[in-house]
């Protein structure tokens, strides 16, 4: 089949990726799919990975049980074992033999077909859009903050970056009905979320030790320095971004300040897809491109630069 | 008064530091004093204080109210002054104009005299002997633990590190009936532990992902290195010790492995003095020799050599 190929950094079409490659699993036409910060750090080399990236997608299913053959649907992207000591505790999106779609010895969703476990696939209420639906993974990662972090009415939240992943963030967070302010470097992200009533600032007018939460979306240095400088004694820190090599921080500060740091990943698609069906999420206007899969490698330059939100292609 | 005084780097007796130096405030006179780490860091220059050292301490009310007068007690280090954002919200301990006994802008307790407000005294009951509560405040910072992390018996826990401070969240931690295991270097140190019952292990048997929770009382990079390894995804690592310095970690696969990182400092004095007050933390085994003030210099070259661990002071 048709697909768009990663390899030693360098990605290509291919015509000639065998299929099936698994047996018992859902076969799912892609009809759209994002392009997502971990699909550029991938091309980039921060993780090995040889394969068909893409893991944000919206599909039919060709092949599966009765109950969702011909279905739209999405899927959760960690494919996991079941029986392993984090399976078996119920933390199954931590299984320490997981495959995962796109991103670690899985194939992903740039390509003709994918395939995924049937109780990975979500059906796609009809009054989602392809569009939307394809925001249902990355909104389900930004709901994941609320499972780990209780954020009340009270609280100040600070979320940093206006990137595709912090204007997500910004949304859900925006829905506590907390203090919520986002920093960012661009203006046209910054209205968008102006636009949704939410209040933006630059990083110069952030006053040291005046946020009770900090939620790091840059995957920069200076974005976590940012987030440390702003919470007060006692904060937390979220860090919803995966970073290029390591970090340096200040310890010892940490330690008398008490302030803790949590790392956010994958989260709940249920909420996710509910929240876009009832319109409570506008994610739309963070669509810059469409690409049909033939022009895979010019969508992947344009998602590249600088300023430049959600771009999709058409497998 | 005499005192020992800490500038430059340089330890040395006075017999000439002027008092009192603040007013309305509770006048003590130490009985004995602990050596800290904490301590032994401000003389290798770590946090710039000048000043009389010393935070953990017992004594008698010389001046006070009615309630205090002539009474034996111990001291919260924190000076607070009740009324930033801070105190306001109920997290004194980090108060933004705060002093600190010994550490922070306020002479401590190697000295013939301290001084602290009333309400941070706290009464020292009978059963408890002076060389046991000298430890009241570690054993306070060692339970501050558990406030901020539940602990449940099910859970595998940690704690790197056999000196003074992993010797009492051992201990403390022990009373939780959770799985735990303790790490040390210290034979003499272990042997204290499993005295009380406490699995001890060595670095290299600690299996990579094994541990719900891991407690580092070294404040050392390596210490740090082994907590992080050791834990499962979605494991919490708390920070009981200051480091020396900043520190370096994978943030990528902090996030990925959904980590929790908190720094943890001072603790509840309370239930410190029941546990020692109900014989259900032994600390005297800790203590490896007691000084006169006169001897500070000799108790802190003993209190800095490798396997040591409590020295105290008498004033």
């Amino acid at each position: 089949m048709r697909a768009l190929w990663l390899e030693n950094r360098h990605l290509h079409l291919r015509d000639d990726v065998p299929w099936p490659e698994r047996s018992g699993e859902a076969v799912v036409r892609p009809i759209l799919a994002g392009i997502c910060n971990t699909d550029l750090e991938l091309v980039r080399g921060y993780y090995p990975f040889t394969g068909i990236p893409g893991h944000e997608f919206v599909g039919i299913v060709e092949e599966g049980p009765p109950d969702l053959a011909g279905k739209r649907v999405t899927g959760e992207i960690n494919a996991v074992c079941e029986r392993c000591p984090s399976c078996a505790a119920g933390r199954s999106s931590h299984c320490l033999k997981r495959t995962v779609l796109g991103i670690v010895n899985r194939n992903g969703a740039f390509a003709e077909r994918l395939s995924l476990p049937y109780s990975n696939l979500h059906i796609v209420p009809d009054e989602i859009t392809h569009q939307e639906a394809v925001f249902i993974e990355p909104l389900a990662a930004a709901l994941r903050i609320q499972e780990q972090v209780s954020i009340s009415t009270d609280q100040r939240v600070l979320v940093i970056g206006d990137g595709k992943l912090g204007q997500l963030v910004a949304q859900t967070v925006a829905l506590t009905g907390c203090v919520l302010t986002v920093v960012g470097r661009h203006r046209r992200k910054l209205d968008l979320l102006q636009a949704r009533g939410i209040t933006t600032a630059s990083e110069e007018s952030i006053a040291k030790g005046s946020f009770d939460i900090a939620i790091e979306c840059t995957g920069n240095a200076s974005g976590f320095a940012l987030a440390r400088n702003a919470l007060r004694p006692g904060g937390t820190l979220v860090m919803k971004s995966t970073y290029a090599g390591d970090l340096t921080f200040n310890a010892s500060a940490t330690v008398v300040d008490e302030i803790t740091l949590i790392g956010s990943r994958c989260g709940p698609f249920a909420p996710a897809i509910d929240l876009l069906r009832t319109g409570r999420i506008d994610v739309e206007p963070m669509i810059d491109a469409t690409y049909p899969l033939s022009d895979a490698l010019a969508a992947f330059e344009h998602a590249s630069r600088p300023g430049v939100l959600k771009i999709l292609l058409r497998p």
